[in-house]
């Protein structure tokens, strides 16, 4: 009996600590498997690692921009490769152990193993883990995604780097070229250029950034380039030889080399090996099949994260697993995904909620937009000398409501969850004219730019 | 008929220049009278000077901890402060600059002379600036206010500054003593001491940052006091001799001379010297008295901002500006105060909405708090190396809806507005927990503070 447990959480990323954190906080017996560390890639490999390096290529930036705010550095300023990459290590460790804290407080039961679903009987499902049995009347299956590697001739593991094995290069390469300009292309590229390493970014599509506001991703990019980074766009990699890619760009097959190749094409889901054909659980290769309770077709189990194969974003699966849980729980609670908000760490920073303009067009929904430059804002100006960015906002043309808000520059990473809040509870233009933003903030510009419907 | 205008709005700060463009915005016919600068004190002598020179301090602050975060600075670090004074001019120029162009978009009259109400007949105001007369059948009075001087002997202009003249030093001083630990003295002492000025703050009450939840003032005043700025509280100013400024504390005279001596004990609505007897606007010194729809006892005439000596903060200002225009257009809309930030540009920056604690027990409105540090969230961890923080959540016993969010430490500053609005749509608790949060982002804090309920 003592195997026998309210939930079984299959891995401990954002949606499984999360999962185990809320179910424990209401009494419920957890246990939660996780073959490779607390935190997943989220923690490990993905969100928190990236997030520590841009942060210091942000204090590296700050220090050489010193002078336009009076402050004089007289020496040299240098990046210390080796010192950064220890410090994420650290800031990685602090933050499983505050997981594994979490896990505690929750009283969940955490086996660091890979879990296997072995059977469902009743309503006892049985996994197994490192040899031994454990039963719970409820699975939360939460096993994430990988990095999608492609069929291209040539490329395998000897050649290209994945975000897992980037960030744990001992030295700084003199050149790097990413296959994939998406979020995580982006955030590495804006990593180790401002180290100093030349980097060259190939994308398949006409620009960078899919999903993130199109004129955004369009000033990202003029701005990386400015900053020396090469882009080449609507470019296909055909094939691999070393660390050649060889990429097809207008009909012309071109190629070029790096010290090191990243590859972030995007990510699979972890469907295989986890037993889910034993219970009869519906999913496929693209991930597994949830309605909005996160309920999988079989009874009492429930999927969230990157397994499901849809939104692919740490906060997303978190909500999904507290959707879960809380479904299990008789309380009522459906997943939304109309105001999951998108966060690019680069510098600038983009963040956005909601509509896209081109989301709407395609969608068929009428809508108006207005746009205002962030040097709008007092503090912008006061706080960053000769930058931009600008804030984009997307209403109803009928009701006037909020449906998206986008923006690049500033801090506004730390806005946007505001703009979650306004579409979840539906503000009108109206509404939000009505909020008294704080003054001289970068925010105040969200307001600004609704004045100007 | 030319001098005839459908508002009139005395003074040009964040009240009258918002009303300014608002009414414009909806096709008044506005005339917009400023004795001194487009801006007024917020722009021109408090909010966006003071926050341009705490952006030089901070980028000094980083600069200095550079090396935490893998970044070596060989040589010195120095503040140039003639440079830091130089640059604080030029962003209040262009953003004087900014709000001359918004007053032309508007297409107001602007006439930067004193203006006096000399009468009003039937629903015609008539004002008189530099010999002209001007008429108009609505008034906006928002003449703001000055910095209070109490009557102490020995006090007087030739031996302490106020916010206006402190931000025309010309060299830096060595020595600084501040009378009165409010927000405004708090940042000239943050500033200053970084700058490596001996500062040394008096305060009459226990606390510093009178109005900002208490463990958070006292938080900040630790963490300045550990930067080596001296603090008396509890004492009691009595006496000026030339830069030495007397004090009693515990019933005993103390004394501390200054090279300057910063003054900043609060603010006086200006009333007096602009006609409003003329008219028979009621008002005593501590303001003029204005209704919901900001208001006062005469019809068509309104009074907004830190003339009404109520809320002396620029977003107030503008939004009760707001107010009058859309009372004045008969837009339904009525001032609420229960949402209006306050933020603090100190290092760490301070920022809060609703009630605190104190308020709460002081209303006698059953209250729940719940508190939880900074580093909880990853993305703090990230990028604050050795600091601290924390995130301070009041809700209704009863109905468990938001009354209060009050935070020190990181961007938060940014992340408040969301917190207003959440106040402002009567979230409750499973409201919030329902809203996606990006991760990693500090702003997370909010979220987990509530889930802690």
């Amino acid at each position: 009996m003592s195997n026998k447990f309210d939930i079984a959480i299959l891995g401990g990323g954002p949606a499984g600590y999360v999962a185990a954190e809320r179910a424990g906080a209401k009494g419920m017996r957890v246990i939660l498997f996780d073959k490779r560390a607390l935190g997943g890639v989220c923690l490990n490999e993905g969100c928190i690692p990236t997030k520590t390096l841009l942060n210091s290529a942000k204090v590296l930036e700050n220090a050489k921009e010193a002078s336009k705010y009076g402050i004089q550095l007289e020496g040299s300023i240098m990046a210390d490769f080796g010192k950064i990459m220890k410090r994420k290590d650290k800031v990685v460790r602090k933050l499983v152990a505050g997981v594994k804290a979490k896990m505690k407080h929750a009283k969940a039961e955490v086996v660091m193993a890979e879990a296997v679903v072995k059977e469902k009987r009743g309503d006892v499902i049985t996994l197994v883990a490192d040899g031994n049995e454990y039963q719970a009347t409820r699975l939360l299956v939460c096993s994430g995604s990988e990095a999608a590697v492609p069929p291209i001739p040539g490329l395998d593991s000897s050649n290209v780097l994945t975000n897992r094995e980037i960030l744990q290069l001992k030295t700084l390469p003199q050149s790097l070229v990413i296959i994939g300009g998406g979020v995580i292309g982006s955030e590495f590229a804006d990593f180790f250029n401002a180290m100093g390493t030349k980097v060259t970014v190939i994308e398949m599509l006409p620009e960078i950034l899919t999903g993130v506001d199109e004129d955004i991703a369009a000033f990202v990019r003029k701005e990386f380039t400015q900053r020396g980074i090469d882009y080449h766009l609507n470019a296909k990699v055909t094939e691999l030889k070393g660390k050649e890619v060889f990429f097809e760009k207008d009909g012309k097959l071109q190629s070029i080399t790096g010290d090191e190749v990243l590859l972030s094409v995007g990510r699979r889901p972890n469907v295989a090996g986890i037993g889910l054909e034993n219970i009869g659980v519906e999913f496929t290769p693209k991930g597994i099949k949830i309605d909005g309770n996160c309920r999988t077709n079989i009874p009492n189990i429930y999927a969230a994260g990157d397994v499901t194969g849809f939104s692919l974003l740490a906060h997303t699966a978190s909500r999904e697993a507290e959707v879960a849980v809380n479904h299990m729980l008789g309380r009522k609670d459906v997943m939304r995904y109309q105001a999951i908000p998108g966060v690019v760490y680069t510098h600038p920073e983009i963040a956005g909620v909601g509509l896209t303009e081109s989301a709407a067009k395609a969608k068929g929904i009428e809508v108006e937009t207005r746009q205002l430059p962030m040097a709008y804002a007092g503090r912008f100006l006061a706080e960053n000398e000769g930058k931009d960015g600008f804030c984009k906002v997307i209403v109803g043309k009928k009701y006037k409501e909020i449906l998206g808000i986008h923006m690049v520059g500033g801090a506004c990473s730390e806005m946007i969850w505001g703009a979650c809040a306004l579409i979840e509870a539906q503000f009108r233009v109206q509404d939000v004219e009505e909020v008294v933003f704080p003054h001289p903030t970068v925010s105040e510009i969200i307001k600004e730019t609704i004045f100007q419907f």
